[in-house]
C-alpha cells in the first residue's frame, strides 16, 4: 500500500514547517477518498513532517472516521462539551512551532482554535503547495471527469432541446438539474448559471424569472460533479435568431477559444495561453468588453491551479486540466462566453468536452 | 427605507469594536440578497461603527455587485494583479484597529490579507453575534422555509414510493435528487444522507453501492433550498419488514421526538429542550446508542444558532426555527432518527415539518 502521507510529510520539509493540516474539502477528499461536511464543527488532520500525525474530529463522526483507516491518533469532541480540550490535547501530543494550512479551505474558526491551543504558533498559508499536488491527474480522475463531462453534455443537449421564448431563466435552470441528475451526476460541480439578454454579460449571473425573448443570448455555465471530479462547461445560444453583431461577437469568442486549444502543449506557460487568447479578443473591435483570464485548473475543486492568467509562468505538463474560456461582456446588450475543459497531453492538449461549438439558434 | 447596515453599525459598537466584516455566505446574502460564489476570490464588505462602509470585489465581480446598491467605496482588483492593493487601498481608507468576522465563513487567506494590510489588526471571531442577527425569521422567512419543506416532502413521498429491495442507495438518491428538482427546490440544502442497512447508524454517511436488503433500516435525510432557506428532515422507513427490535427502537425515537414538540415554548432553555428529548432515550433499554444532541437552528445556513443542546441556556423566543432530531445508533445493526423543523410561536410551537412519523414498512 502506497503511504498516502508521504506527500505531505515531504511539504513539510521542503516548506520547513513542523506539520501541514487538511480540513475537509478537496485535498482530504483525494487523500482520504471520504467527505466530511464541516460546518460548525471542527475536524482537522494534523501530519507532521516526523513522527506520527493525529486527528480532532466530532465525536458523532467517529464511525464514518473510523472507515477511513487513519494512520494516528484521534482526539474527539462532543458537542455538549466543546472542542478546545481536543485541541489541547492535539498540542500536547504535537508540540507544534508552525503548521502550514490551506488558507483557502480552512476557515477563521479553525485557525484561531489552534493558535489558542498552540501559543506562539506560526501558521502559514500553504493553499498553493498542498493543492499543488492535484495538479497532475491521474488517469482515474481523467476518466472521472470524462463521466462528470458525459453526463453534463448529455443534460445540456436536453435541456436545450426545450427552450422556448417567453420561458424563465429559472425554468430552464430547473430542466438542466433535473436533466444532470436524470444522467448520474452525484452532484453538480457548482451552482449553475443560466443567464439571458443582458444578465450574460456578468460572467456569475444566477437564474432568475427573466423571460427570454427573441434574440437573446442565452449562456449556459454548469457542470456535473462526478467521482469526486467536477465538469465546467459554458456554451452560449442566440434564441430565434442572432443578429449581425451577435454572429461577429461569438466568432470572436470562439476563435479566442479554438486559439487557446492550438497553442496547449507541455511547456508552454499558463501566461502565454491566456496572452494567446486574450490577444484576439484585444485585436477585435470588442477589447472594451473583455472580463475574465482564460481560464482555471480543474479538478476536485472547480477552481484550483493552474490558473491561466498572465503573469502565472507555471509551465503546463501533462496530466494537467484547465479550463479554456474566453469571453466578451457587454452590460447594456448580451454577453458570450465558451468554455471547454483541457487535458495537457504528452505532444499537444486534448478537449475532454466535445459538445458542439458553432452558433447555434434554438428556440425555434 | 430601512438601513440594512445599521445592525452590523451596532454590533461593531456592542463589541467595542471598529467594524465588522461580512463575507459571502448566510449573513451576506440576508443582508444584501444576493449571493457570490468565493472560490479564489476574496469578496468582502467591511461596515464601520462609524461612518462609511467599504468593499473589496473581483473587477469581474463588479456588475453583480452593482446590483446590491452598496452604501461605500468599492476597491476592485483583477487576477492579473492579485488582491493585495485592494486590501491596501481599503486600510488606507479604513484604518482599523479590530475587526469583528465570522469566523466559520471566513477563511484564513482573507484573513492574512487583512492581518497583512492592517498590522496590528485585532480580529475577533464574533460568528455567533453576527449570525445571531438571524435568530428571528421573519414571516417571509417562515413562509419561504415552509416552501422548502413543502417541495422536500413532495421529493420524499415520491422517492419512497419507489423504493425496492435490491435498489442502491446511491439509486434512491438519485431518485430524491430529481424529485427535488423537479417539484421546484432551488438548489439542495445539503448533499442528502440516504443510508441503508448499517450504514444508517452513521449519523453523516453518504449514499453509496451498498443494496438495500429486506429489514433494512432506511434513512433519509436531506432538504431542498428555496428562496435561501434550508430545510432539514430526516425519516427513517423499514424495508420490506420491521422485526421487533426495530420497531422498540423506532417507538423509543418517536417518543423522544414527541417529547420535544411537547416541551417547546417560548421561555424553555435550548438546554432544557435537550434534556428533555435525550433523557427519554437515556431511560430506555438503548441508551448507549445515542450519538448526538437534539437539534440545530436551521435558516439560511443549515446549521445555525439556536444549537439544541445541554450547556445551552440560551432561552427560546418566538421567530426562531430549530430541527428537533433525536436518534439512537447501532453500528452493528441499523440507526433512526426522526427530524422535524420546528417553529416557536407566541403561544408554543408548530412544526413545519408534516410528513407522518408512524413507523412505515415501504417497498413491498
Amino acid at each position: 500500500m502506497t503511504d498516502r502521507l508521504r506527500p505531505f510529510r515531504q511539504l513539510a520539509r521542503d516548506l520547513k514547517v513542523d506539520a501541514v493540516a487538511l480540513v475537509p474539502g478537496p485535498n482530504f477528499r483525494r487523500t482520504f477518498d471520504k467527505d466530511f461536511g464541516s460546518h460548525e464543527r471542527p475536524l482537522v488532520v494534523v501530519i507532521s513532517a516526523e513522527g506520527a500525525p493525529a486527528a480532532i474530529v466530532p465525536n458523532l463522526e467517529l464511525r464514518s472516521f473510523d472507515l477511513i483507516g487513519f494512520e494516528g491518533e484521534v482526539f474527539d469532541w462532543r458537542d455538549q462539551d466543546g472542542y478546545s480540550d481536543a485541541f489541547a490535547a492535539l498540542a500536547r501530543a504535537l508540540p507544534l512551532e508552525s503548521l502550514a494550512v490551506e488558507g483557502q479551505v480552512m476557515r477563521v474558526f479553525v485557525h484561531h482554535a489552534l493558535a489558542e491551543a498552540l501559543p506562539g504558533l506560526r501558521i502559514v498559508d500553504a493553499e498553493r503547495e498542498i493543492s499543488g499536488l492535484r495538479l497532475h491527474k491521474t488517469p482515474a480522475e481523467v476518466a472521472a471527469l470524462e463521466e462528470a463531462i458525459r453526463i453534463s453534455e448529455a443534460a445540456l443537449a436536453e435541456t436545450v432541446e426545450a427552450v422556448r421564448v417567453g420561458m424563465t431563466e429559472k425554468q430552464v435552470e430547473r430542466r438542466l438539474l433535473t436533466a444532470l441528475y436524470g444522467h448520474g451526476a452525484e452532484d453538480t460541480a457548482f451552482s449553475p448559471i443560466v443567464a439571458a439578454g443582458k444578465n450574460s454579460a456578468r460572467p456569475h449571473a444566477h437564474a432568475g424569472d427573466y423571460e427570454i425573448a427573441a434574440g437573446d443570448a442565452l449562456l449556459i455555465d454548469f457542470g456535473a460533479r462526478w467521482g469526486g471530479l467536477c465538469a465546467d462547461i459554458t456554451r452560449t445560444f442566440f434564441v430565434g435568431h442572432a443578429d449581425d453583431e451577435a454572429q461577429r461577437v461569438y466568432r470572436t469568442v470562439l476563435d479566442a477559444n479554438r486559439r487557446g486549444h492550438e497553442i496547449t502543449r507541455p511547456g508552454v506557460t499558463a501566461h502565454e495561453i491566456d496572452d494567446a487568447v486574450i490577444s484576439v479578443l484585444e485585436a477585435s473591435p470588442y477589447a472594451e468588453r473583455i472580463r475574465t483570464k482564460t481560464g482555471h485548473g480543474l479538478g476536485r475543486d472547480v477552481h484550483e491551479a493552474p490558473y491561466i492568467m498572465r503573469g502565472n509562468h507555471t509551465a503546463l505538463e501533462p496530466g494537467m486540466v484547465f479550463t479554456n474560456e474566453p469571453g466578451l461582456y457587454d452590460i447594456t446588450a448580451f454577453g458570450v462566453r465558451i468554455e471547454d475543459d483541457i487535458l495537457v497531453t504528452d505532444d499537444g492538449c486534448r478537449s475532454l468536452t466535445t459538445y458542439p461549438k458553432e452558433l447555434t439558434v434554438i428556440g425555434c
